[in-house]
């Protein structure tokens, strides 16, 4: 039998908050860690939804803070799956905020959380094949694979001579 | 000058929620209150997102809690503002529960919230008109009329023989 | 053998809260979510009071919120059951706030909360019959059948020529 | 001008909560220290109602916990201040617990929690006499003096020979 | 077979904590309840890492605070085991709290916890014995018997003339 | 005036936590992103005391997740300062847990995490420099070049074929 394929629009997540006093330090902005979390959870649903699997967070990737984020912005986080390998998938979340009485938005944040989809028993199982459509899915899908040895090589998983698609981003042949 | 005018989706605000141990009561079913709170924040948003202004909450309408959501679940709350008055804002809010493993989504309630819009202050302050576009909210702006009185009556502001509007529900003339 | 009836004072319960930062939005106030899920709780308890048995939220009627209530406010609230159905109860919430330094207190919203009884398989199970004693109780019980209908009808499951005692609040024979 | 007079009950607070997940240990008991959370912030709304002014904890006196709280328990706080000192109070909570399907109630703690008044300036600031009326009013006055004594003599701040109102716990002439 | 015995360092916990705004009264100061739930954390788990065993807090002695801790200060906690008993510990916790872009740091509290070890039935059970070897540690273990008087004299499971460590604090012989 | 120095050790922050219920999924395994919450906080508090300044996060490096950390584990974190740049510093953030009824310990997580000192303004300000001394303060110290250039080349702010000390890795000349 062969295995089922998703679009990635099908887990497509959005999340909406609204920074409250005990998300920010004494400087009255976001923390980098409660950020995180809500990340965490945005992309953790959207590899459920394309899994139909609990899920576990496998690795995050570098994240860059930019401009802060105050006491009373609107914080929405949009997550897709960008592409699945085994049983694992990769999410991209952007992140952006907003000054609504000023109407002031700005883009926050990119990000890339990776998944394991785990059983029962909570041992990785196989998930759906990701099919890009949009331009963009079609580049974030290109990428995932040069980010995936990143990860690989960073963990000391992969030697970094082996990763054929990493070495390309110092142009290297 | 003539009063500035926005269209119902520019209010479209979606947030997503994972059902944590501490939302649940002890039958591991998401608490009315902790989904009132969720209800709350996303109005809220929708409402500031339409004046571009810090908003109160005025009044919340009936609402009515039907299957148990359950610890685990993904819960969608999509709010949207039917209809402006002077300073005042209603929102709906419909809510609906996934269990993401099985696949099996349903509606969970509807909500009508209803916000004030203030300055810096705390004073009521206007706010643009709504214009609604498709049938589903010239359909919900249409009845915030009838809802409006309901809340006047029900607050004892409003004689119940003066809701011409509401009054029209009772098939009376 | 005949079912048993408790007194309305029996299931009496109060909570007194704090109002800290969390609880409040960027004006210092308290956000009526939170609000709403003390609410939650306090009349929770007081239907369990009355049923001995878990219970869940059915449905919540009309909150309206008037002066708001500030950061570092003690807010008390006082539930107590009205009026049981089969395995209905309908809880009255009573809020008042103080600015304990002032001495100012307030009150702040009145509320209608309804809950059901469950077994241990989650199915509705019956309650003791409602007996009120105080005059205010007396008036709370009779006001409980018209604001059920009310209910009935705003969840589409009463038509409004049959809703009697809601049609009398119109002054309609 | 002669100090101002309150009588014990105007203290009078009471707090009722629910024992959710996150308030228990792996054995799902109430942990000891979010119960003590609550005992400090049911006693400073007392000390708070008795000075009409904010109160900061000056000290807690030993607390034993004795049968488990169970998640899912209804947990009533009551406190009432016992004896006021120049600026600061003597605060007497007690703790009762109830599985409600069950109908079991037991008495669970007693403590003794101190707190001082302070000005906008945060400097201790004096506080109305207490007046006790009941004889459980009485008794619990009396006995602050005794317990104030053990409480600085703890702290090293008075020498156990000087501490006469608590010597005569051990029969010492 | 002769019972295990463990050195108080073996215990050591640290944990350090920022003020954030929910965790700070009116005057922006750390409420003592947060910082008693802190302590309770901190010294279940010295507790657990000396007897391998869940525990539950049995008592609190005397604690006293004196200079307030401010929000965005850094809360360390340092809790060691002082003494074993049958199947209880005494922990001593030593809270000091800094600002750290001053540079200034103070010793804020000490208190004595003490938790009972129980097996899967929750049923109190056996713990190694503990060793002192620092000067300190040997203070605190020679300390630990009379404190442990106090305590029962205060519950009323011991009579005060019994208490004979205890006396000797007030020197009677 | 010469630029002050501190040695890697005085920044050394220790972070126990206990795995509540609200920090778990539905496997009952600690969540990813409340991982990253705590270990923001705890390196904040590292970057601090480098700085004696308030701090804001500024990226954090790819973060894997393996074995799974269980509700009632105990988490220790422990961070320092690797090394300072103009007015930021880079963070290590050790993580390990243990199931203490077993005496179970691992190692769970490492992470970089780097934060920008500012001043009253939120500008950013200078930092002390960083001393190693230790065998292992000076490796990390070595390789926070490396680390960075590959924060810059994955921020698009350094051309890869600039990032000298990161080729280095692929064994390029």
């Amino acid at each position: 039998m062969s295995k089922k394929k998703k679009f990635a629009k099908e887990s497509l997540v959005t999340k909406t908050e609204l920074v409250l006093p005990n998300d920010t330090n004494t400087l009255n902005n976001l923390m980098g860690g409660r950020l995180m979390h809500w990340m965490d959870v945005v992309s953790a649903i959207a590899a459920q939804k394309h899994s139909n699997r609990i899920v576990v967070t496998a690795s995050v990737d570098n994240v860059s803070f930019h401009a802060p984020i105050r006491l009373g912005n609107v914080v929405t986080l949009v997550a897709k799956v960008t592409r699945a390998f085994n049983s694992s998938m990769e999410v991209h979340i952007k992140v952006s905020a907003e000054d609504v009485p000023s109407g002031q938005r700005f883009d926050s944040n990119e990000a890339f959380f990776t998944f394991v989809a785990v059983d029962e028993n909570s041992k990785p199982t196989g998930v759906p094949e990701l099919v890009p459509e949009s331009d963009e899915e079609v580049l974030l899908f290109d990428g995932a694979l040069r980010r995936r040895q990143l990860r690989l090589v960073l963990a000391k998983r992969m030697k970094p001579n082996e990763a054929i698609e990493l070495k390309s981003i110092f142009n290297i042949d």
